[in-house]
Formats: structure tokens, sequence, C-alpha cells
């Protein structure tokens, strides 16, 4: 079982880490992580610097396929060569999935015309720009296709998805693995929830960093 | 603010990247990643590669300290030069953290003795090693030292110092941010609520790893 993780400049580092940490203890899995060329890659996590180990050429075909989201938009406009790699090897996947904003990109490639998705609450509008569905729940099945919420819904979407391939006693294995019984110490972590306040600066930040995207 | 990172060959990538999508958001922070020596360690996440931008020579002093944990004792029986900057670093600290079997390491630093402290579930029996009153809680805190359950934990516990320092304000927008409304899809993410069966062959299993610590 092949997995791959899509690296690329301005991804934010959590959102794939999540997911990552989960997929990558699945027995028999193969994990990969593939940027546009191998080497290193700076999230938009204070810089964090994350290792690829593959470029995209080096891999033409994938099991599951997992795009993380980013802090702004810039990523979109600059990745042609990224997009035309996405949608070929989203011909070969089992599941191709993204997490926050990873799910425009996955937009922007094509593969989610006519379809239901989420993304990041703040960004939710922006779905419509490629013929998106915005679905406010944090995972999203449409097909074979996976969207999950905001960075930190990546943990549960890997989880869902292991109990798909690997069956819900390994899935259950790994979650018990990841001590995963959260306490968040505030009830605030959905724009349902949260401090209106709050939300409308956070959200004018991000509309700001997400603006044009098309 | 200067928060560190300590990266090592070893440490489960989630356990430091986790409270770090956080705390490296807090208005005012500057982060660090601190290894042995600068550039690429290999976490135990499938061989994942982060890249370290400062060597322990490099950094004397902090306001927060966050050590992660690693899937093996391995690297607590070869880090007597870790643990000597971790004393010395300790002394500047407004906090000392950790991240699952981070707390082992503070353990054999010494920084643990006489106090109560939490590790990964499955481990939790050997902090005795270091005459550390072991706490099944997700995080504790002894004095300036706050100490977090398995993996996942550390990111209730970056929320929770986010609010200490900055305030719940600053913390509830970090948690929106992150879109931290967890929807874990099982109920079996503590030792407590597992199937026994998961949890004793995940115990066996860990267990093994960490033999012989002392």
């Amino acid at each position: 079982m092949q997995i791959a993780f899509l690296f690329y400049d301005g991804m934010t580092a959590l959102d794939a880490i999540g997911p990552h940490e989960i997929l990558c203890r699945v027995p028999g899995a193969k994990v990969q992580r593939v940027a546009k060329k191998a080497g290193a890659v700076r999230t938009d996590s204070a810089g964090l610097e994350l290792i690829a180990d593959y470029a995209l050429a080096d891999v033409s075909y994938v099991d599951i396929l997992v795009i993380p989201g980013a802090g702004s938009a810039t990523t979109l406009r600059d990745s042609p060569e990224i997009l035309a790699w996405i949608r070929s090897i989203h011909a070969t996947t089992q599941w191709t999935t993204s997490v926050c904003t990873g799910s425009l990109i996955l937009g922007a490639a094509g593969l989610l015309s006519g379809l239901r998705a989420t993304t990041h609450w703040a960004v939710m509008d922006r779905l419509s720009a490629w013929d998106v569905e915005p679905v406010s729940e944090r995972i999203v099945e449409s097909g074979k296709i996976i969207t999950a919420a905001g960075v930190s819904a990546g943990i549960d979407m890997a989880l869902i998805l292991a109990a798909k391939i690997a069956g819900p006693q390994v899935a259950q294995t790994l979650q018990l693995g990841i001590e995963y019984d959260p306490e968040p110490p505030f009830d605030t972590g959905s724009a349902k929830k949260a401090n209106p306040k709050i939300r409308d600066a956070l959200l004018a930040r991000m509309s700001a960093q997400f603006e044009n995207i098309k």
C-alpha cells in the first residue's frame, strides 16, 4: 500500500504530520513524501522545514494521496506542475484526500467539480470557485475523494481512512497509540461554537490570504 | 518569547509538530528547533526528516522548552549531551514541557525527582525509575514543568500553555485556527476506554521498547 503525502513550500506542517503519524503506522503501508523536487520544503509553520524524499517525477501511482493545506493561496497560483501531477496520480488512487485548504488544491486541479467537499471553515466559500458544493462537516466523502476540515481534522480523517483500509481494530490500535482522547481546553474549536469576535477577526485575516484564488 | 523545540533522531514527529503548530503562532513567539547539531533529524515516523535550525551549543536560554517523546528508549541511552543541555536550559525557562515519553527524558535529566508527571499510558510505570510520581492525567503541572500524555496530548498542552502566556483569547483564536473541535472516530483513545485486547497488545509492544531504561 503506497501512501503519498504531497509536500510543498507554504504548506501547514500539522495538516500533513497529523495524518502521517497515523497512516505511516498502518501495517504494510509504504509512505512517500513527494514534492516538486526532493529535499527541504519550507512550511508556513514558522519556517519549519520538512524533507521530501521524492520528486513528483519519481512517483507515478499511489494507493492513497494526502494533500495538506496552506495558510495562503500563493501555492495555488504557482503550482501548475503540482496540479498536473495530482490529476495523473488521482487516476491511480484508491483514495484521494485533502486536509484543510488542501481541498482548494483538489478544486484547482478540477477533481472536485460538481462534488461535495469541505475545507477550513474560514475559506469555505472559496470552494465555489471550482463548482464545488461546500459542506460544513468535519469529514466529507465524495466517491473516492475524502476532504477534511481545518488542520486538526486530518487526524480524524486518517483514523477513518485507517479503518477503511485495515479495519477498525487497526484504527483503534493507532488511535490508542497516539493516545487520542482529546481534551481541548476550550469548546471553541469550530466556527459555530467560537466567540463571534474571535471568529470574525480570524475570518477577515484568512479571507485576505485567499482572495482571488482563481 | 523564545520557544525551543528539542529535535533528536528517533523522536515522534507529531509529538513536536502538534504543539509547534500552536506555539509558533503565539504573537511575539520566536521558535527555535534545536538538535545535537543543526540539520536533518530522522523521526521514528516512517523516517520522516525534520530540519533543526540550531545546534545545542547555539542555544543557551529559552522561555519555553518543549521535549517530544520517542517510540523507543534508545535515545535516552545515547543522550548525555542532550540531558546536560536540558538541565542547563531548564535553569533559564519560564516553562519546561514534555509530550509523551519526553517526560522520561526529563526524568533522566533529573528534573522530575520527587515530582508528579505523566507520560504515554503504556510506559507510565517507567517514570518511577527516576523517583517520579506517575499520574494518569492528560496534562500534569508540577511547578514550571508541564508534562503531557501520549503524542496527541501535546496539542491540548500547547493550547493550555498559550492561554497562560498570551491569554485565553489568543489561545481560543489558535484553537479555532486549527479548527480543533475533535471528532475521534472511536471512543478508545485512552487506556481506560480501549478494548482490553487492543490495549494489552500495544502495552506489550511498547513496554518492550522501554525496558531497562536506566
